[in-house]
């Protein structure tokens, strides 16, 4: 089990449908499912980022439900889940708090469902994790996939998640799931 | 590839909290995060299996939708991942569907969050599906999980998936993707 393994779900920026560089709205179902399956695969912690204050104000009223009100007594494993979920208004945020909390230099690593010219393979990636005791930050892009804007904080990119078929559009919540799978699995 | 897998999302006969046999209402992210997953590793059929009229309707009303309504053009990669969703009112009309359409005994394979004694890992249950040209209908659980008294239908079980850690309560969206990648992934 590798120890220090953090996830973000970026919300800017990152591309619409049309292409244009947008902030997206932060979705419930979103912080459910990527923080459950975070939990499953020991991961440390679940960034969500928007720099939208009204959004943060969403996500914080969910993970107060969660974490400490009715949704405590209602769903306790939901708030083993929440209790990994962490919220920063930008990736630069996110990085410099890692980097605080454990004291090392953060390996950023993007996905995409778009090939990357350099990308490592998951089990690339696996490898690199288990020779490396620094944190690594995996960043799954909403939208229509996290803008080139973001692309120098990069240090890594991971292969899209292909099945067998030529169908390419898994949601956000599959990738992460997936990705950790493969990352994490046994 | 193999090319013979259906899958299944059951709403009845389902526990819930409690550990009542109860109909779970149809969600509408599980139609879209299934159908992406399984379009994307080659399902043929996404079946979901409601004994609810009015959920039944429900279902329809999405499916015509992203199949015939406005969400053709604006997003047609979605209408690639309804074609293959397909609606049943039972488990048992489901086996029967799947074995008019092939002509073959369907292998029928449950999953659960829980261990069953006789379960076969992903490994196991790849080799068999490699072996076996009749068709496999992985069945997928809503709510607290599939009943036991559907138990009967079983042919095989399948592993739960556990992370790495103590923490088992991915969504059935999260677990069905995972299922298929370690099923079908490259």
């Amino acid at each position: 089990m590798y120890k220090n393994l953090y996830i973000a779900l970026l919300h800017y920026p990152v591309y619409n449908k049309r292409g244009d560089v947008v902030t997206t709205a932060v979705t419930n179902l979103d912080i459910h499912d990527i923080s459950r399956a975070a939990r499953t695969y020991g991961v440390k912690g679940f960034y969500i980022i928007t720099p939208i204050e009204q959004q943060q104000a969403f996500v914080e009223r969910i993970l107060h439900h969660w974490q400490k009100g009715y949704g405590v007594t209602y769903n306790p494993s939901r708030k083993q889940a929440f209790d990994i979920v962490r919220l920063e208004s930008t990736l630069e945020d996110t990085i410099l708090a890692i980097s605080k909390e454990t004291g090392d230099r953060v390996n950023v690593v993007f996905t995409s469902a778009a090939s990357h010219k350099k990308h490592l393979t998951c089990e690339d990636l696996k490898e690199k994790m288990s020779e490396n005791k620094d944190p690594f930050l995996i960043v799954f892009g909403t939208g229509w996939g996290i803008a080139e804007e973001a692309i120098e904080k990069a240090d890594f990119f991971v292969e899209p998640i292909r099945g067998n078929s030529d169908y390419n559009h898994l949601s956000v919540r599959s990738a992460a799931a997936i990705t950790l799978d493969r990352l994490c699995g046994q």
